[in-house]
């Protein structure tokens, strides 16, 4: 990953750690904990599009703090053992293995809240409007209709007669990383009070090619390089863009739908640079 | 309880019904076994709460039904075999035991984001500043140096070497319990635009009674009536408002508590005829 990308995730990083510095005791350190070492990713997508239409950085900075919170959640949740059960996560113990299942259960909890307490505060964006609509449009992407949704039809998938089509796994992933990865975007044109539409179909594109990735990942991947189990998906049976399409065909769909998010940042020209460098880095990332 | 709160847990209820209508699946249905059975003290709070300053019902209802899914969330989340592990909740089966603990996560994070959701919508108030300032002090009052601190400091307690001092057991429910009854009157103040400090100090008094008052349940009820398990503080050697002060002492403060707290809102008059009454219902209850 290149020096901009680098130092972004740096800033990132350290805001959330100025986010955190109120709360103590295991729920503050597991909220900690869960939040260190991760790509931030969905906070670079916040930053960067906040950037094409000048908003103020420290106002982006809000932004993907919030959305990182969100991810942390998903995964400290995702991860315990009625879920998912993994004991690896960035290549550190998940939250439940270091502290306990309670103590997981609350820091996630408290990290959703803490996303929604970010974009509310009026340091995020003098307009309460503003503030409230990134609130909305959070909670929308999150909620029982996005994020949750797709993984309740996760966990639905696993013990399905049949296995999903590709068109369900499409709508799936759409809902369980789509969502977030979309609200990013979504969230630097509220604050930029621009319009959406170029920044929603880049992140359609970079949601499935992130996805189709992540398959390929837990195929051919490497664990210590990933941070995390992998070869998870076949051990359980599950249908994936890989077990649809093939290695092959799915790692030319990924760059076919790289290519594509590139092309709907084009009217951003050069301000959109390193939005295209993002889309080709999420199809070559090791973890 | 009279005709009049009947008639606003009802209301409550049908609004709830409305909020989750989008909601399909096992986690959707959770979220409504969740929801369903409360006493709505909560959000009878905030109606009114917001009454007293003229806000139009229909928005108030918004923020009753945002308080209601937040404590609903945390009532499912708390009756996790990972935390107070109980089978039975307002009469019926916990969600985890109707269901599966997977489930019962992905509801509680659901309702939790739904509470949010429903605040930062432009139905909840015309000016956005007003929306976001619920959403920011709902999770203020929420997260990890509120509610959730209040739980961390519960568990905590649990394993202590000594049991807690009353300032201790005073100081962990005013952050486990008396956050989510305060907010509730400060969000009628905020719809209102009114100064919200005679509703906090009722909301001060009033957790506080409320608190003792499930501790004399916990000792004195009926399980039947309470619709879940009893007699679990003694079982687990937990200190109590009771077990400090014994049971005549504690309910003699409840009392003097619930005096001060109908004493906090007479500037309002007959307005807060209701807020009275449910002052002392919460001492009189059974459940």
């Amino acid at each position: 990953m290149e020096t901009t990308l680098r130092d972004a995730q740096a800033g990132i990083g350290a805001a959330l750690d100025g986010a955190l510095a109120g709360f103590d005791g295991p729920v503050g350190d597991a909220m900690r904990h869960a939040l260190a070492g991760g790509k931030r990713l969905r906070g670079i997508l916040a930053l960067e599009s906040a950037a094409l239409f000048d908003v103020p950085a420290d106002r982006a900075m809000r932004a993907a703090c919030a959305i990182e919170a969100v991810h942390a959640y998903s995964l400290v949740h995702d991860d315990l053992p009625c879920m998912d059960d993994d004991d690896l996560r960035r290549g550190r113990p998940t939250v439940h293995r270091q502290w306990d299942e309670a103590t997981a259960v609350l820091a996630g909890d408290a990290l959703q809240t803490l996303a929604f307490e970010l974009l509310a505060d009026p340091a995020t964006d003098p307009d309460g409007a503003i503030r409230a609509d990134l609130v909305l449009t959070l909670a929308q992407a999150a909620g029982a209709a996005g994020m949750v949704r797709g993984q309740a039809l996760d966990i639905a998938a696993e013990s399905a007669a049949a296995p999903l089509s590709l068109d369900e796994i499409k709508a799936l992933q759409r809902l369980k990383t789509g969502r977030l990865l979309e609200w990013p975007c979504r969230a630097g044109a509220i604050l930029g009070r621009a319009d959406p539409a170029p920044l929603l179909d880049y992140a359609a594109k970079l949601g499935l090619a992130f996805q189709i990735a992540d398959d390929l990942l837990d195929v051919e991947g490497d664990a210590d390089a990933a941070g995390k189990a992998l070869r998870k998906d076949a051990a359980a049976g599950k249908a994936t863009f890989v077990s649809h399409l093939g290695a092959k065909a799915a790692r030319a769909r990924a760059v076919q739908l790289v290519e594509q998010a590139e092309m709907s940042v084009l009217i951003y020209s050069e301000k959109a640079a390193t939005l295209r460098k993002i889309a080709r880095y999420v199809v070559a990332r090791d973890r």
